[in-house]
């Protein structure tokens, strides 16, 4: 065969750089655990009819089809790759709700597909991370104010740069909008999700053009999405604006509650952005935005908020709250431009040196007294001179060496130092810090 | 929409099944790390002509389409989802061979797709999890019996029923039936694999008669994969019958030196037996399969091989062994039979009980205090009464709940013996059986 060559859209790490995106998931999970957030995976594939259910997305799927299906079998041709989590999350709540215990508190690690136009450039597949709280019949508001606390301390446990949330709250829009006298809130919504790609003239010409707005009406919508504060001070300047309606007060409500408990966690840490709008249509509550401080052209990294009616069936309701951050993109930027480095490319603390051929039991019996303690370890594959053995350490970034004495004693080699001294394979242990690989980075 | 039901061959795990999956897969990769492997993992789809050019497994390629892909763009119709891992390995070690240091050691952990016909009740969807170890130009032989003994210590540190590996090498069998003058050996060794499917009456017709065999050497081949042994007593039993070739004889040294390591490393734990062939056409030298003590009708639950023409590229050529376990499989059948079960279906070592709605800041200070000690935690949900709350711990087998008093102090209940004693949020810690879901089983 040819030698082949990558296909864009689909990311592959090498060994190092899949090293810092284990980093990554291994953080992420473990504070999503101490959160009491229960890990599940679905089937990559969902039935077609699931997947095209939330509009927008349709033009992304990727679709089936076994290769040898018979004519006229017709079993498969319904399915798609999933695109995100939160539809199977939502059709396997429904699917096991008689097993499950609620508030049904979960965390998903996995790849998803889009079928993106490949000269796009963007990602066809890559991996996310979400967690979502649902409840049957109900779920209780506060899980809208802990939801990006646990995000908060997930990312501020990664060495990336720090994170900045942004939030509004869709009962808000809507109502602020409704007490204008907006009929299709839905529309104008839509509309002003394009202030970033176009601009407020154009918005503005849309909104009294096609959906036809007044320009008081319309400057009003804009003025609304002008607003960010990172304390409930936003309160006051949307009410001076004008509108009055019940739903707009209890969005005010709901976003001032989560302002002001992230406050408290984190000063700085969340603030309302009355722009924000999610492009999914199924957000019914508080929406979520994540920026990487000093990496905003990288988009939202972090993104979600509530949803009523996704998991519905006849008359089962289970109402939900998520989170999804997207790992490919981060991981892919910050190895990229060398902001994230792993100090070795293999899980290796040890390399037994192997003095010839016939004393590879040796050496084994050796590799496997320190793996017994916990240390990574490998033989030397073949019995070249020293020299040649220490060159495969150092290209690996394997801190020590192990040399194996003609008198059954034992010498250990830190390679970065040169130091050697007698060692027990059976009580010899490396410093914490060499034991694992570790990832270092920052701004 | 309608309620969901599950999809054939798409296993999917309630949240305590997939405790016992993380355990098993954590389990794995450490073992794997231990012993020098590093993680990589590859995009889920590999094009078709890669996919398709191993034989055998054509039937059973899902092929991608994008929902909208404009007339006449081609530029996805050639993507299938893997059905291995070894062959996008192969693809990966010849795209970064300029990147990658040799012999190059690598684990690899992920879902696989195989488009079987649906009523036949298999896996569609399943997780691999393999070990391989790649050269370049070469591979010295010590890595096929470096290789089952690394996935012997992953498999016994798993509270599964004992393995036993069944090995073979392909120039032993080859070089034997060279030895008997037969030329087509592919087709003879293809007929053989049939034995435990058709029998060997079958088999004898099938090599007297389409393969045109004659009876003596028809004889001589089902006489051969009659053999097996636990030590190197096999090699006499094989000369005994008469056949002779170089090859041959190189095969009965590799076996005889995969063999006698094994027993070395743990006796009765890997087992020569002449009867093993795999599947798949690359393999080139030693062939390993895995039983499950006692529920061999599962199949193999581990398999693979050396091969030698896998990853080649013009001039540049990649020998590699590696090993593949069945994760999904296993997973079904322990879980599924009762055999494997994790004592929580939630990572929650602690419920905060939750006094009052307006006790909820302080109850999250609690939640903090013990997190930072990596206990997991949650607050109740909402303040029913406090029965309410210890049933909510109950049914998630969480097993301290947590008390704040009315003058500022603290009590713990292991809800199990219902000892309840007075606690420190910033010193109190769980016995260390406590700290996560433990998986208990075993034959």
């Amino acid at each position: 065969m040819a030698k082949p060559t990558p296909l864009s859209g689909f990311p592959e790490w090498l060994p190092d750089g899949r090293i810092v995106e284990q980093q990554i998931l291994d953080t992420l999970r473990r504070t999503f655990e101490l959160h009491g957030f229960a890990s599940i995976e679905t089937r990559a594939v969902e039935p077609l009819d699931q997947l095209l259910r939330k509009g927008e997305i349709d033009k992304e799927v990727y679709v089936l089809r076994r290769l040898q299906a018979e004519e006229g079998d017709s079993t498969d041709v319904g399915l798609g790759l999933h695109f995100d989590l939160t539809v199977p999350f939502a059709r396997y709540v429904l699917e096991n709700s008689g097993k499950l215990q609620f508030p049904f508190r979960r965390y998903q690690i996995q790849k998803v597909w889009r079928g993106e136009r490949p000269q796009d450039g963007r990602f066809r597949e890559f991996t996310q991370a979400d967690i979502d709280i649902v409840g049957q019949g109900e779920l209780a508001f506060h899980h809208e104010v802990e939801l990006p606390l646990v995000m908060a301390d997930a990312l501020a446990s990664l060495p990336i740069p720090p994170i900045r949330i942004q939030v509004n709250n869709r009962k808000l829009v809507e109502g602020f909008y409704r007490g204008l006298g907006i009929a299709d809130t839905a529309a104008v919504l839509r509309a002003v999700d394009k202030l970033d790609k176009i601009g407020p003239r154009k918005v503005h010409g849309s909104l009294t053009g096609e959906l036809g707005l007044t320009d008081a009406q319309a400057d009003a919508c804009l003025a609304l999405a002008e607003i960010s504060a990172e304390d409930g001070s936003f309160a006051d300047r949307v009410k001076a604006l004008g509108s009055a309606d019940p739903l707009l007060d209890e969005g005010l409500d709901e976003l001032t509650r989560v302002v002001e408990a992230a406050r408290e966690h984190a000063p700085g840490l969340l603030v309302a952005d009355l722009r924000i709008a999610r492009g999914l249509d199924y957000y019914t509550g508080t929406v979520y935005e994540t920026q990487l401080v000093g990496h905003e052209s990288l988009g939202s990294i972090c993104s979600g908020g509530r949803y009523d009616d996704l998991a519905t069936a006849g008359n089962e309701r289970y109402p939900g709250v998520g989170m999804s951050v997207g790992v490919s993109r981060l991981v892919s930027r910050l190895v990229g431009q060398g902001l994230l480095t792993a100090s070795r490319s293999v899980p290796t603390a040890v390399l037994v040196a192997l003095p010839d051929e016939e004393s590879r039991a040796t050496c084994d019996r050796i590799a496997s007294a320190l793996r017994r303690r916990g240390i990574s370890t490998e033989v030397a594959p073949a019995a070249q001179k020293y020299g040649k053995q220490i060159r495969y350490a150092e290209r690996r970034g394997i801190p020590y060496v192990w040399f194996p004495q003609a008198d059954g004693g034992h010498e250990v080699r830190d390679i970065r130092s040169g130091e050697q001294s007698a060692a027990d394979p059976t009580a010899w242990t490396p410093p914490a810090e060499d034991l694992h690989p570790t990832v270092t980075g920052g701004s």
